[in-house]
């Protein structure tokens, strides 16, 4: 069963893209080493408390911003809307749909201008904003480059209980589905939903939730990524590699899974592909399917369908964590009771964990 | 002095993106080699007078048609718009215009469906439909993709004498300008404009026109346009290497142009950045900035500005070409009464062509 | 207890460098498949059963069989020496060691001159020769390299229950140790051992034996090994990638080992260094440490240390795998008793596999 | 009519390889910020007048050294040989080929042991030592490898008149041609000449001489050479790079040429093959073959054909420069009396400079 939602009587604000995320991170310095002396995003400012920072083609005030805090979570993601006008249109949009919500004026987050700040239905915080500060954009700056070149924010992944009900809110938000995983019963165990032109702008991920599963930031070429796992190793924290590298089946990305000192998720991906034709066809994948997580047919380490991160409602305090009650991804394709398969028909697995274990 | 154009009572027609271009091609066997056997591109159908073309992340009908005729030409470029209405509208609003125009049924173009073609006021053949035949997207058939993949169509490069009248129906028409060349006298050289977020749809360069520059394909990464180059030297038709490959200034793409048996030319592209924010900035090049169209300053090649392609009207006629009064570029810059600069205020020109003559 | 050996009066062959492998497969077929449509491997010469292959860079005639038999196993390794003369001397020294040998006239193994043929002390079919056909060097032939192209055999990895032992009797035979896997009590897991200027021709791998891990080939980037993964997931065959890519730890190099359809494991490899002088330095791995055989800490899976391919005697009778008595790497690093670190030092084993389990 | 040689009553020292070399350059800022900043070279040791450099992969104390002087110009040439006694033997071979010649003891020159330096018959300085001081080998240091990673000097050019003569001497010296330019009658243009098993540790480049043509280092793959192209670019100094990048057809090495801040060149090089094996074919191409210096056709810019590092002699005197009796490459194949094909048998040039004067 579904729930059901408020259909609000005006159209939804217009959204162009996920725009920034701020993390609340237990140590300032640690998550500083990580994601700027490692991932080599660029410090728009800090003080004590908070880095805020963007990624090299970037021109907005920031991308991410790390937050100081007692309990590591998700503190807000951030749409960007196509004008200032939006703003408004998302304050009555989500009045109608009776969830939580504060008006941000300009500079309530620092280089962010007038907003609004919700509790989705999903139990997510969520910010929409249009004004925000222009800085240099550092396209074309390759001295300040690394190996692991990062572009931009890419991304959002949310683990929700009910995807269907989380697609379709977001649907009526404007947003278009690109792939999901399904199975034989029509059972939805994730969606990728986009407004900008790529494969998504958020990823519904069926699991305990509302949890932040990851953060996601693209560069232009592999040999990037590749350099992160190099640079990794060399400083000895090669077990912040989670998963990958590899080429996702959904999205066709090629993708790699870092955890941040915290334990937040980031995900570094390219080569995705273009979605912008209305009748951009949707790709359905069947849960079963071994390469649909790892085209490679790599298995998907098991941290990567459990953990991921509180987030907080609009008072600071950790969203209470629902449990999903469809069948979980991890449980129908691994192990005893679970199916793969690398060609559909093959009556044995084929599924490369079970020589792993 | 700039042309002026009528403002017609209705909203333009909704372009998503660049579509599709007709090239007309003098040997079909020896073009056949170079777009299939060289590039990649995938063959979705073919006769004895036309071959239709697709690259490996699109999944309409074509992106390219080259059709076998007498006079090597553009037959036309094609602009996919949002919905089937917006073919209507196209048609309303280049009636308003007073230019050439012919509405074609489905079909008329194999794979294609209700479309208006007309002469746009640059003196271009353009067509704008929606409807298309859905084919397989090999996006994942690595089996077929070769070393040099290409992903889809990015772009035009068409060739005009009045690049401020050609940017200003262009953005009447609702696209929007990511880069442009000027001097210190405004006069423009050439702009860069889009309506998918990429930094262009089509550019206009100032030349003698209308006359096609080149039509351009993505590939994801560099290691597919460097395999393009060995491959042609491996053929022994090095030849047909004009420009590059290197960087470009204006757009950061990493870039090859091409030559097609009949001279067409063909740019391979790749690395560009997101354009898809209503404040994108607009990167505006001084002429004499030595790395605006090479970021390495490697010199461009005389041909490359001399070069394009005759473009038809909508009998099939080669339109009459009509001479640039501004300044050329290649005078502006090159030789004796030229000047570029690798620094800003550089006395000496550290141009690096003067080296090779 | 390590085995001692005879020292022969002479001094040993002048080996150049691993040439070639004559693997026997089941699917004369299936192997062709693979090797030659996926691997891309040039066919010198076929007849109904066998196929002699090259990569890009090489000119001797083969550096790889594959010849139809029974039952799944390595037939030959085979390396070049220095010149004609270096051929007899290695039929003396082999006499001198007592141990089954063959001289081959030329012709024996198509493409090949004169030729001995030994079971070495460590239970392998190995040959020595110099003289061999040439062909051409499509080293330039880009137009017949795909996407992941391979340049040349690069080594051997052979399974073999004694190191010290195996690597006394490489020593003898004038091989050089670049690298090792030691535990605090000095046992050796294996070694890593070169003629050419790289770090091996022969890898030493302790378990039962004698057996054949696994055979290597270069590529010059990675991108060419991502390529082979991709093309695997499109052809559905991912089952057949059963370790990486990764980055070694012990010699640096970017790998992947895929399984053929007999499950004969094939290294596609990059990246490793210049060997060269005469005190080039040896790294020696502590066998606890979790960067050792993949420098992102990504675990090795399980058929990787357990499976290896029969070797055959001079007669083409499998060879009696003899059990490894000393502990077993996978043993001491993995489960309940055995122990790994990211970090030395560190208390809990920060190993990823148990993440997995 | 080519030099004579004498031949000496004993046999030459093993010649390793290539080792280093020491520029003079006259301001030592300049060129740290070159060789340091950009080229990312790791500095070994560094006083007010010298500073020592070494590649990433490179366990030697140097592989380059900067010394200040008045006079930009080639200090030495070294190359490693096998033993201390190979040290001996050079003094005693070029004592017979009565060469200027000095011993130099340990520490002479920071970080290299007992060492023989000459003026040989080209009248270039160089150094043969086997002794130096081991220091850490930075293969494996990710964390400071930036994204144009050096990893190793690959080899010396240098410019000589009487290319026959220099490839007797070096092939004397046990050295072996790998391969060469020549024409119709004979003449040779270049040679390229090698001990350990790459294309070359020296080319001898026909011109006037004797002078320095370039050095080379390697890196893994294109992608390093692209991102010093754009790094050049970012700090607005592209007209550091003189040529390429592109793919060369003799060496099918990936190249790619940078003048350092006193003209000398320095070359990025990647992507050369295997020569190990006694019968390695020697590949000659036509002087007439327009892809042998560039595999894609691109014309060698005049100045790479001109200009060249003048070399010392032992009391640090400029060597006066002897001009090239025999034809030039430039003027054989460029220009009014030149010719250049880029299919043999074309009767027009096919020769893309024509397109650019």
């Amino acid at each position: 069963m579904t729930m059901s939602l408020p259909t609000p009587s005006i159209a939804p604000p217009d959204v162009i893209r996920c725009a920034y995320a701020e993390l609340v991170v237990t140590d300032l310095a640690a998550s500083r080493a990580f994601y700027v002396d490692v991932l080599g995003l660029v410090v728009t400012h800090e003080d004590a408390d908070t880095i805020w920072l963007r990624a090299f083609e970037e021109y907005l005030h920031h991308s991410l911003v790390l937050r100081r805090g007692d309990v590591a979570a998700l503190g807000v993601i951030a749409y960007r809307v196509r004008s200032a006008a939006d703003v408004d249109v998302a304050e009555e949009y989500y009045r109608q749909l009776g969830v939580p919500l504060e008006r941000r004026p300009a500079g309530t987050t620092r280089g962010i201008g007038d907003a609004v700040r919700i509790v989705d239905p999903l139990g997510f915080p969520v910010e929409f904003f249009y004004d925000a500060e222009h800085v240099e954009r550092f396209t074309r700056r390759y001295d300040v480059h690394g190996a692991g070149a990062i572009s931009r924010l890419d991304h959002f992944n949310v683990a929700t209980p009910d995807v269907p009900f989380a697609r379709s809110y977001y649907e009526q938000l404007g947003f278009r589905v690109s792939e999901d995983i399904q199975d034989e019963d029509e059972t939805v165990y994730a969606a990728w939903m986009f407004r900008k032109s790529t494969v998504h702008d958020v990823a519904l991920t069926g699991g305990d939730g509302p949890r932040l599963h990851h953060i996601a930031f693209a560069t232009h070429e592999r040999s990037q990524i590749l350099h992160l796992c190099d640079h990794l190793g060399a400083l000895r924290e090669s077990d912040k590699i989670e998963r990958g590298p590899g080429r996702h089946g959904v999205s066709n990305a090629f993708y790699l899974y870092l955890r941040d000192p915290d334990g937040h998720r980031v995900e570094i991906y390219t080569h995705d592909y273009y979605t912008g034709d209305p009748d951009n066809p949707v790709v359905t994948w069947d849960v079963h399917d071994n390469q649909r997580r790892d085209w490679w047919g790599t298995p998907v380490v098991p941290s990567w369908y459990t953990d991921a991160s509180l987030v907080l409602d609009l008072d600071g305090v950790p969203q209470p964590v629902v449990a999903r009650s469809d069948d979980r991804e991890s449980d129908v394709t691994i192990g005893a009771d679970g199916f793969s398969y690398t060609r559909k028909g093959d009556t044995d697995t084929g599924f490369k964990l079970g020589a792993q274990v």
